[in-house]
Formats: C-alpha cells, structure tokens, sequence
C-alpha cells in the first residue's frame, strides 16, 4: 500500500533532504564540515529571528527541554509552569525532576492560557525564575500567546522566558528577540521536516547570566561547552553529521520559500483542514486559539477517533495520530507543518471523509474536500 | 577530488545502509516501526553477548556515558577510574560533574592498566562502587584487558564495572555476560558503521538494583523510564526512526557475516596497518595491546604528524584522524573497523607511503603495501 506521513511529527522528510543525508559521511572536526556548520547555525538563527546563541544538539526535542532547566535553574529554585497539556505537563516533569519548585497554571485542555495568570503568579511570587510555556501544545493543537506572556515576563529582570517551540518554529511567527524569548527549545522532526535526532536550543544574554549561578548536575548537556565549542564553528561531542547535513538542506528551501510564505502557507493549510471538518460535521478540538502547525480533531458523537486513526492507516496507508492521555480515543490529529502541502491536505480530508463513510456516518463525500479546495485556491 | 573517511568515527556508512535510512520517514509510534524496533533490540543484544537490557537512546555515545554515571551512582559514592587517554579522562569528568568521588588509576598514554593495580584498589578502597574503563582507548589505539578486570569486579558485590566500548563493540570479542560487564557503552558511528545519534548501553541486573538507590537528578537519560518503553517496543521520547531502520540494516549485515569473522577481519585490518607501517619506519604508538578498532601511528623523527594527517586530507582526500591533546602532532590514526574492508587499507598505506615521499621521506614506495598485501592476502 501506498503511505502517506501526516502526523504532526516526525513529519514527511523531502526527497532533497533525504538524498543529501545519503551521501558519504563529513568528519565532524574536518574544515569541510566546519564550514557547513558555520552555515547551518547562521541558518538556523534566521528560522529563531534572533542574535542569540542558538545549540545544536544531538538529542531529541525532550533533550533540548532537560537542558534548558538543568543549565539555567538549581534546586529549590521557583518556576511557574503553564500546564494545559501533555507537554506542558513535561515541563513540570523536568523542573521536578531537577529540584526545581513548580507553580503551576492549570489550563483547561483546549485552551490556552491568559496572560493576567502569568501577570497575578509573577506578582504574587517574585522570586520565580522562569516561566515555561509551549507555543504550540501539540497534544492539544492550541498556541499560547507567547507575545503577550513575553511582555510580561520581561518586566522582571529575575525570571527567564522559556518557551518549547518544538511544534511552532518555522510554523507561525515567533520573534525570539522581539518578544524577549530568554531560550527557546525546537526538534527536526516537525516543520524542519527532518528525521528526528536533534534538537536546538536559543539562549539569550539574560539566560546566559543567569546559568552561571546553576547548581544542577549536567554532562552531555552542559550548554556553555557547546557555546565554547560554537566559537570554532564545531560541536563540544561528536556531530550528527547526517542529520546536520540534512539540516543544511532543510534550512536552503526555507529561505528560498521565506519566513513569511511559509507562514502563510502553514496558516491556510490549517485554515482548510478546520474548514474541510465543520463542514462534515466534525469540531477542530481547540476552544480557542487553535495551532497553524497541528489540527486535532473531535471525532463525531458515537464514533471512536482511535478507530478512526487506525482506520486511516490500515485501510487506506495514511499515518496520522490519535489523541494522547485523556485526549486518547477522542481526538485524531493532522499536521499542517513542514514539507506538508496543498495536496497533503486533500488526501487528508478524503481519507477521513471515506473511513467515516466506512464506519456508517451520513456524510456526503467530497462535501469536506471542496470546502478546503476553496480555500486552498486562494492567494 | 575523490573522497576516502578512515577515520575512527564517524566511520565510513555502506550504501546499503544510507539507502534504508533515505527511505520515507516511518512514525515512531507505528505498529510497523515497533516491529522493527523489537528486531533491533534482539539484535543488538546479540552483538553485545548479552541477555541484558540494552537501551538505544537518541544521542552521541557521549550521552550514553552521561547516563551510566546519572542513573547509578550517587554524589559522594566512590568510583574507580582508569586513565589512560582522553575517553578515560572524560569519565572522571562526567563522574566529577555528578559529585561521585573518583580515585584515578592513571595509566601512561600508550600502556594498558595493569589488573592488580585494579585489585589493588579495590582492596585499598571497599567502598567503590564502580570501576570505570574504556574497552578500546580511541585517542591512544590500546584495548584495556576488560576480562581480567570484569573477573575481579566480579567478586565485589556493591561494585559495577562500566565499560566504555564505543569504539570497541563489534571490533572485539567482549562478553557482556560471560565477563561480568554490568553496563557497557557503545555508539553508533564505529564499527556498527551509521551516522553518529545513537548510544547503546546494556545494563545488568546488579546495575539496575544499584539504580534504584541513585540520587542524581536526570530526566531525558533516565534509563528505568527507558526500560519501561521497552517493554511495548517503544522508546520513552521520539525515537530517531532514520538511524533505527540504518541500525536494522547494519545488523542484518553484521549478523550474515557473524561474529567471529568480523572479529578476525578487523584483527587483520589492524596487523596489516600495523605491519606495512614498520615496513616503511613508523612505529605504532601502543606500546603494548593495540586496539583492533584504530590504529595510532608515530610520525617518523623530524616529521609533523599534523602535516601527514593534513596531506592525506588535501593531496588525496583521505579524511584519517590526527592526535588529540598530548599527541597533537605526534600521531595519526586510522580505523580497522566497521565498513573498513582490505583495500581500504591498500588506499592508507599507500596514501601514507605517499604523503612521506612528497615530505622528502626516502622510504621506497610500495614497501608497506606489499607487506600489507601478505597479511591481507592469508585466511
């Protein structure tokens, strides 16, 4: 049978990417590939809109998000957690799993946070010294008001920004600099269109000060030996060289595409999947403030979205993802990021219009596929 | 210019392998990567001679080291290292940076560590409760005698012998369960011949009961999280599937060519190297039990062993590995492992006789390459 990848990561990898991973090994000290990887983390600072060290690590996205707590953050320090799903859940995993101290803000699944939480948590406890949040909580399919949250934590020379990116960078925009992003943690295998394998993580001034006082054991993921390392365009262990070779690729057709483009791109095929839906009668999951990267669909009254997930794979070779946690059986989620294009969308409404009918629903086929059609056609 | 990498890791990758990992990207959480998955983690236990668990986990073997030190030991436990290179100097690092106490067996650069002097301290010192080596010693080219070792840690029931066999898996015989290694590190990028991103580490029984008294904070290498995901062929976080499938076809391979012959190939890779080399003057640097992963080389008196590595690289393409830290410019090594087959080493020993010649070196060509021929031409 035929496959098709649309699950919100790891996402379809292009067939430029793939090739250019299957030439002969680089060696990670050779100059060769020391200039490629000069590029590659110039690159990838364009994709973060920022000047700040951004890491390359050879790890995936929950690496990058360790790091980020166990270099800046000591026991017994205070961190204000914005939980409002599985991942924000991870966040409150690694703080405690480092000694940190968690307040967290419980969100509603579906829902996204407010920013007068943050504002009314920062007042009443001064001495927090991050605020964790995901631009995109990709169990959930909602993006956090990361902009606003930014304004905020800046006010307060004492406390990072740490933002999980991994869904949202190079999806919708997300000014690191601009909106005051102290670090910022992304993964290959989403809009990258990587394999899995590695993660990046951007650090601001403000991150780096407050490292130098942390008290938490680290090794691997000690980030000040990367930046060290960074200086001579090398990496402090050995590089994923493939991966990095991937990357280079990966990053050369996101500038040929643009920032804004791509955008815009991931904005109307999440528009179109959410439409195509309403129009047979399913709900796109979130209640607000849904996410251009991911849609998370509710499955109709009376019909199981775990069978409707496997039904797309089993019958018809289209590998989505079902819902995790309390989400399982509820939802089913379609990915909007990446080498994801127009016609990855029609297949994706067809697919799920024809396992429906499989199942008994009363749709009229092709009513979904149209309503994305029109919109896909547009500018 | 045509392009040679002989050096020892990232080794060379088969077109085999770099074609299955160029196939479209396979969903980590997909019933047919688990498939896949529970082969390779059968398989590798074969390659480790181990009814252990072993973990793959998404890093360098670097990471993997991190993770023997976090999930075993505790701040103020006392550990025994044996420093003799570079990689048994990094694991005083990461069991320093983990607060645990190390007592240094230093070892001469070129030597191996002499078993009673293990013995020795373990008398000395009760409470050690680990005994970390490295298998192979990359930067120096000498393989520790583990069995000795392994039988004398044996006797110690509060102590664990931790092996660094990143460059030593799948070169030499080493029996995980028959020499008593109760955790032992492996990489991807050596003689199992893929890209760097993997790290292996199985882990015995006796390792797992001292585990559940570890103390050190870890959440990405926390390994009983690892072993739980094992249990239904997953791994904790997203897997890296391209090197996955990679590592399924590199088994495959390994296992038609079995054991025993791959053990013998690399020994007489590695005789043949060292051989031809005295053929022309060098003297390989170990001054007892060369390694048969990598061969270390002196640089003939009055010549740089910088200048050779960096001729072989731009006169003729051939990517070997010069010395690190006190063998900067006094050495130069080349792989015996993984995809390396016999004219591999025709093509160093050559390149090496002609890299001197253009260096004013009166060796007569040809001299190392006909006594390379003999070795390589017996059973």
């Amino acid at each position: 049978m035929k496959r098709y990848l649309l699950a919100p990561g790891p996402t379809q990898v292009s067939p430029e990417v793939l090739l250019a991973m299957a030439q002969p090994i680089l060696h990670h000290r050779a100059p060769e590939f020391q200039t490629l990887f000069k590029r590659v983390t110039e690159d990838i600072k364009w994709l973060y809109q920022t000047q700040n060290d951004v890491l390359i690590l050879a790890s995936t996205g929950t690496g990058g998000m360790d790091g980020s707590v166990s270099n800046f953050f000591s026991p017994g320090d205070h961190a204000l957690v914005v939980n409002g799903g599985k991942f924000g859940e991870r966040w409150t995993k690694i703080c405690k799993a480092y000694g940190v101290i968690v307040e967290e803000i419980m969100v509603e699944w579906g829902h996204v946070v407010n920013p007068n939480q943050i504002t009314a948590a920062l007042q009443k406890d001064p001495s927090i010294k991050g605020v964790f949040v995901q631009a995109s909580e990709t169990s959930t399919g909602v993006a956090h008001p990361i902009r606003e949250i930014g304004e905020i934590v800046k006010a307060y020379p004492g406390c990072l920004m740490v933002v999980d990116a991994v869904s949202a960078l190079g999806v919708f925009d997300i000014q690191t600099d601009g909106w005051g992003i102290d670090i910022m943690v992304a993964g290959s295998q989403k809009a990258l269109a990587l394999p899995p394998g590695l993660s990046f993580v951007s650090i601001s001034p403000k991150a780096w000060a407050q490292g130098e006082k942390a008290k938490n054991a680290k090794f691997y993921f000690n980030f000040k030996k990367e930046k060290d390392a960074l200086a001579t365009n090398q990496t402090a262990f050995t590089a994923p060289v493939s991966l990095i070779v991937g990357l280079d690729q990966s990053l050369k057709m996101m500038k040929e595409e643009g920032l804004a483009n791509i955008f815009a791109r991931s904005a109307k095929l999440a528009l179109a999947t959410r439409e195509a839906m309403k129009a047979i009668g399913l709900k796109p999951y979130p209640k607000e403030c849904p996410s251009d990267s991911v849609t998370a669909i509710e499955a109709p009254e009376g019909y199981d979205g775990e069978k409707i997930y496997k039904d797309l794979r089993v019958k018809y070779g289209i590998t989505a993802a079902g819902g995790q946690d309390q989400l399982k059986g509820k939802v089913f989620r379609i990915a909007n990021m990446g080498y994801i294009d127009t016609f990855d969308i029609i297949i994706a409404v067809a697919a799920v219009e024809m396992v429906l009918k499989g199942m008994g629903h009363p749709l009229k086929l092709g009513t979904g596929v149209g309503v994305a059609q029109e919109i896909l056609l547009k500018k």
